[in-house]
């Protein structure tokens, strides 16, 4: 998408055709900053200190580091270091260990002189394949926005709001929660985007507000306790959320707070979707609620918000008594009975199991 | 309630049996200041920079003021001067109109010469009286809470939620939905109180949480995005909120988010009081989502976050990127379906125009 009216990915390869390039995602929204990425270690650094986030582009930026490896040394022992050393820079993100198995099983069977080229194609091709994965839903959902926006006034914007950042940011392009938003406004259609705030890292004001802003689809921040009223008052046509994870009965584990929207969004009759590939679809749990467990995380990103100083530099400050005891949880689960559909690559699925199994009858199969 | 160790109003009668003090609430969490008022500007100064905030002490603040004025100058001509004046400084608080009103009729029947002593009395008795209805709120609360506590192992706390602040701090003693944890706690009932975080303006993480830690309540600070995955796990056992603004009919006009968690609440079979003075029912209107109007306040209040430095010094960081358009809106509306019940100084009624008409058929009846 665009940043500064030129156009980016998360992650890319360098002009100079070796190295490979990010942004540097702990520096937005004050900063717009590339890191050159030269070796397995700058690989793993960026991974495991949050240079990228989000489950697909830490898998893009795992493949990348591979290959940047295999330049290094390209021998089997090497492989396996490469492999060890990147599964270790953030162990739970399903993402990176399926980009790592990728990566080193097609590779395996190459010798180790061709093993460069080869990395570097198929790091290619596991980025190009989010990148289709995320058009797939795109289109899926621009066409949902259309059709709510023929039902208004000609020219009226269709209101749409999202929670965290499911965005280009997060992938290594369009987004999942964001791509039929940048289709359709790329498409003409006039939009208004609800940008949740997304308490306590804030994904939502320094992310999703900065990448909507610089590709200049129009948007409000909002606090997250904001939402319900403006649904209330028919401010809203649309929620569109991403999802970490998803049981087969089409429950969704997202960021904390989806469940209050989507609990709103059931009240005031505004259609409630969640955007994700299906390969995030976990086949194996039906019931979200009691089968997911949620991560609970430290109090300090609670208790303490990093911003810009007025005289432009950036610090934490505290904004509790000291010795506040926080309790964080890092995400809830919306069960399916709130969530109206969702937005996959391959089509627009009822949140349910019979859905879900007969629209994927080979994914679901394969875990009976 | 107390402060390291020391019992406190949040307004009180200085030693000098003189001068009114008060907390500077702009100054917490982070810093406990005692400010003294001489005068009525000071009074004014004190109300409009929000040193105290809260309907009800804002009502005996400016009562106060009132006094101290009398003390300058009791003539007529004076009395309607700082009538103006304290009205002035926060013209949409009912509270502050109130107390003025009674100022000024009380001290309108006395001469000159005595007005001074009178006006004290008169501001006393405007604070005694806050404190005797939120003392009411607390024992018709503390029942409710005791027999929760009963169907407990022996010694299990009882969770309590509570958003923004309704705390002592908003009043001169006790609280409104604080007054029922206060006086559980008092009476050594176990409890657990889950604070949201209150966005934007925090006050949940500042006021709640410095109120309860100074008294010893055990209690946890949470983001707003929390609260429904908490009650969804049985980690709640009731909600405690106040309100800024109550219909004939139940409906409940109170911090921006509250009907977030009504809704989470009433899905996962929370009950949800709503804790409030029965004068600030207003009997006029009965449809709170079309007929009570919501404040938008600047977007500053959610890009820009107040806190301390690791410097020991105070300050707003930006969040945002620059340029970000947000909207703010500061309250919202909790349909009467929503609430189990009203705890009032006289009761606990149910939110229904029927119950609240029969409860307080005087008061209702000067309106029909």
């Amino acid at each position: 998408m665009n940043v500064d009216g030129k156009r980016y990915r998360s992650i890319w390869l360098n002009d100079d055709g070796i190295s490979i390039d990010v942004i540097d995602q702990t520096r937005l929204p004050h900063e717009f900053v590339v890191l050159n990425l030269k070796s397995l270690d700058d690989s793993c650094i960026a991974i495991s200190d949050m240079v990228v986030r989000g489950a697909p582009l830490i898998g893009a930026t795992a493949a990348y580091g591979f290959y940047l490896a295999m330049r290094q040394d390209a021998s089997d022992t090497a492989m396996q270091s490469a492999y060890e050393a990147l599964y270790a820079t953030r162990p739970t993100a399903v993402n990176l260990r399926w980009a790592l198995d990728r990566m080193r099983s097609a590779l395996t069977r190459v010798p180790p002189e061709n093993r460069v080229e080869h990395a570097l194609d198929e790091a290619n091709a596991i980025a190009e394949l989010d990148i289709e994965i995320n058009q797939g839903i795109g289109r899926h959902g621009l066409e949902l926005i259309r059709r709510i926006a023929a039902e208004k006034v000609a020219g009226e914007a269709v209101n749409i709001l999202t929670h965290c950042n499911a965005g280009w940011l997060a992938t290594v392009d369009w987004g999942t929660a964001t791509a039929p938003i940048y289709m359709a406004h790329n498409a003409g259609v006039a939009l208004q985007v609800w940008v949740d705030e997304t308490r306590p890292r804030n994904q939502g004001a320094s992310l999703t507000a900065w990448e909507l802003g610089h590709h200049g689809v129009p948007h409000s921040l909002i606090v997250d306790n904001a939402g319900g009223h403006l649904m209330q008052h028919g401010m809203v046509d649309l929620c569109l959320v991403g999802s970490d994870r998803t049981t087969r009965s089409g429950d969704v584990c997202n960021k904390i707070g989806t469940y209050l929207k989507a609990l709103a969004a059931f009240d005031n009759a505004v259609p409630f979707y969640v955007c994700l590939p299906s390969t995030t679809i976990d086949w194996e749990i039906s019931d979200g609620l009691r089968q997911i467990p949620i991560e609970q995380r430290q109090g300090l990103e609670v208790s303490q918000v990093h911003g810009r100083l007025p005289d432009g530099s950036t610090d934490s400050v505290t904004i509790t008594p000291a010795g506040t005891p926080v309790v964080n949880y890092a995400f809830d689960v919306t069960p399916a009975k709130l969530v109206t559909a969702l937005i996959t690559e391959s089509g627009i699925v009822e949140a349910s199991e019979t859905a879900l199994a007969q629209a994927f009858a080979e994914q679901s199969g394969r875990h009976r």
